[in-house]
């Protein structure tokens, strides 16, 4: 079941090193049917841990999970004009059901906006059935040309929290607070820093008002967008009529915010922290934390490995004793390392008789003996250290290959080489940002939600600038 | 948002009586496609609470979960002749995506043993590649002409466990534990009692060699049948070719299982339980355990219930404090009993200043006044006391209800009346349980898994016959 291949150098061939990582380590690989993607359990234990953290944090915050259907009448789509402007091109469609032709054909869900807010307006009268606070964990449709495991694929899944208020104040409250959710949850768990901002109208999501975005900086120093958060401001609720009557008896149309976070999260997992030998996890979406190796299946060595494994188990840290008799050492080392585990264990007869095991840690591969009676501590303290260590590698990454530039020659020539991201003037105006798409690859990423004004030019077209946006080629 | 109504009489329009219950305790109602279903927050809490206890078990046994695509290629299902007859009236196809007319249509995954298969196809080499423990929590599609919410729902959320092993010893084991452990949960959780035991050749799943079934009582005495775990012998196996090496290096077919547990199971859960004032939840599933009601928004009390709250959570007993001030005593007390809480509390001046509660169990409404340093324990012990009452009064209608019958006319005349689970001799001949359906509207449900062999004749035709199976009409 299990292949180990030599992995191309991951700065050589980034595109293909990144596939090889996925399919070696079996993270997942692709389904019969094009763009579809099959997560396997490695892979999908990682969702589930970013799961359990996430749901903490949602509920926490008062937002209740639900289920809404798959299947969308293709009607309901048109009513946001912008929505169904963003999405057509990419909607799967069911024709036939039940060994008959639909009369209205239905879209699968490629987002959940419009079934779920022609609910929200049967649900809400009064300013006393508000806020509604609704979160789901589902699997949404986007037919794509171009695909790549976890980054694009033509089904992927999520969540996708929509709530409705009775004020603006409020509902952007929420978005914000959607966002903070994010980023503590990029930083903490997933260790990979990133930029909050608001997107350019251009960018902004399909029928929002603002859309804030957290943009993370890979390896080969393109962007990848790792989670939104929309204020809908009243748009779709005049659209669905989602009304109430205010404490003064006035009809009002409420307020909206959606926010959403994907698998593609792994993806950006994966090329932040993966080296040469392969997959490098943060303890804390790790499925494994510590691997347990002998270094031969030898009574002894195993019965020490075992209570090893009894002792960190006691401490809830999650631990796999690879005592597999077909495999040697060698080969253990290497699939552990291409999986990416933080911390592996080898165990022979100098540790029995010293009563201690070989520490390997997988991120710098510092090896330490260290006794057993002191083990539980130090795997605790080093899981932590590796996880801090993981995070800092990756923001002295973005903060060196983050730029601000001041001179559309110099802007293009980064472009051309390392990229990465670059912060400039910009005059907000859709022609600038279209033609220095056209002549870099670079899209507008946000205007970072702490930027400050400043007088200047726009890097493209000279005219009067007052914000310093972030450029950046994407994924 | 919330609207109490007079509900139906169960037992005099049970089928409204049904709909009616959640539908005003807010369980669920229907999607905008025909046949969908919208799982409101308070529905889909009792999913989760499944779904943690079940998950639980699962991995405890080693399965793993994964994820695998919605769509299947419409070639794959055709694979396994009895699969494809089974299922094919039932799907929803995709005929177009991302704008174009589709090559090969897709359909949207009914159960997802063909995906899965042809890939386990490429894992599986060697008998060390054995066995293959996998499990999914997803959404299926199944087109029925007539819908009920919860029972029967166009597309609804289950899990799909799918095992592949060495031999057929093993492959059994997992089938026969799968469904102990959706009996321990129908049992230990759901409350409901059922019957465990083999489908017939006309009512096991298609493909299977054999189908394991737990078959629950409902109050109109029709059965439903809330969890199957299929053995698949190598039917799949030879039609996707997963096929290993064993140790004597000999190809070898492998031998699978599936089983599967569903929404459909929520639905049972409100027919056993539910009464004339509504749904009345087993503590164990239930999203809230304890609700807390002031007599009125007063400071005094607010403060004690407030206290009380406290107290129970610590406790880790999932507690709601209904402070709101536009709804009177009585309204939520029929709110309450309606959405079926376990429990409430009642605070008033007098229980403040006896430094108590007024304790109301939902089930027999038995009231107790209960002081407040001895309430954890008292609430507690009597959700425990709950929780098994209601398992023990669906015993006794279950056991009140089920008939050995040796007479055919007996038969008839309870299936006209009461219906109920009947025993009876069946020749095991599919002409007689066709004919005894035609004329009786009951099925076999199934061989009880403890039956032994009896001499008799079948109740039918009168040939011979050595079982005594289970008939009911079901959902």
């Amino acid at each position: 079941m299990y292949e180990k291949k030599n992995l191309p150098k991951r700065d050589e061939i980034f595109s293909e090193w990144y596939t090889r990582v996925i399919l070696d380590a079996q993270l997942a690989e692709y389904g019969p049917v094009k763009g579809t993607m099959i997560i396997r359990p490695y892979g999908y234990a990682i969702w589930e841990n970013l799961q359990k953290a996430m749901d903490k944090e949602i509920k926490a915050m008062g937002v209740e999970n639900a289920y809404f259907p798959l299947f969308i009448p293709e009607s309901f789509l048109s009513r946001e004009k912008d929505h169904v402007e963003g999405f057509s091109p990419e909607l799967a469609v069911v024709t036939h059901a039940g060994g008959e032709e639909l009369v209205e054909k239905v879209v699968v869900r490629p987002t959940s906006e419009t079934i779920m807010y022609d609910t929200y307006s049967k649900w809400v009268e009064s300013w006393r059935d508000l806020p509604i606070l609704v979160n789901q964990w589902n699997n949404v449709v986007r037919w794509e040309k171009r695909t790549a495991l976890f980054l694009r694929t033509s089904e992927f899944l999520w969540q996708e929290g929509h709530t409705a208020h009775a004020t603006h104040k409020e509902s952007w409250d929420y978005v914000k607070w959607a966002m903070d959710m994010y980023a503590k949850i990029y930083r903490e768990n997933y260790a990979i820093p990133g930029i909050v901002g608001r997107k350019s109208e251009s960018e902004k999501f399909a029928g929002a008002v603002a859309t804030l975005t957290y943009e993370s900086l890979m390896p080969d120093g393109k962007a990848l967008q790792s989670g939104t958060s929309h204020d809908l401001g009243q748009n779709f609720s005049k659209a669905f009529d989602i009304s109430f009557q205010d404490k003064e008896g006035q009809k009002q149309f409420v307020w909206q915010t959606s926010w959403g976070f994907s698998t593609r999260s792994i993806g950006g997992l994966i090329m932040v922290h993966g080296d040469d030998q392969g997959l490098k996890l943060p303890p804390m979406l790790a499925p494994t934390q510590v691997v347990i190796i002998p270094v031969v299946n030898d009574e002894n060595i195993i019965k020490h490995c075992e209570e090893i494994k009894s002792l960190l188990l006691e401490k809830n840290i999650s631990v796999k004793f690879d005592s597999r008799d077909d495999e040697r050492l060698g080969f253990k080392i290497n699939k552990w390392e291409l999986r990416g585990v933080p911390i592996r264990l080898e165990i022979g007869k100098n540790e029995v008789a010293a009563d201690s095991a070989t520490v390997v840690r997988r991120d710098n591969r510092e090896k330490t003996s260290v006794e057993k009676k002191v083990i539980v501590n130090f795997i605790s303290e080093s899981l932590q250290s590796i996880q801090k260590d993981m995070y800092d590698n990756a923001v002295k990454f973005l903060e060196d290959n983050t730029h601000i530039v001041n001179d559309y020659a110099e802007f293009k020539s980064i472009m051309e080489g390392n990229r990465g991201f670059l912060k400039a003037m910009w005059c907000e105006n859709a022609d600038c940002e279209d033609k220095i798409k056209e002549e870099t690859k670079a899209s507008t990423r946000c205007l970072p939600i702490d930027s400050v004004e400043e007088q200047g030019k726009c890097i493209y077209c000279g005219k009067e600038a007052k914000h310093r946006w972030v450029f950046a080629q994407s994924y």
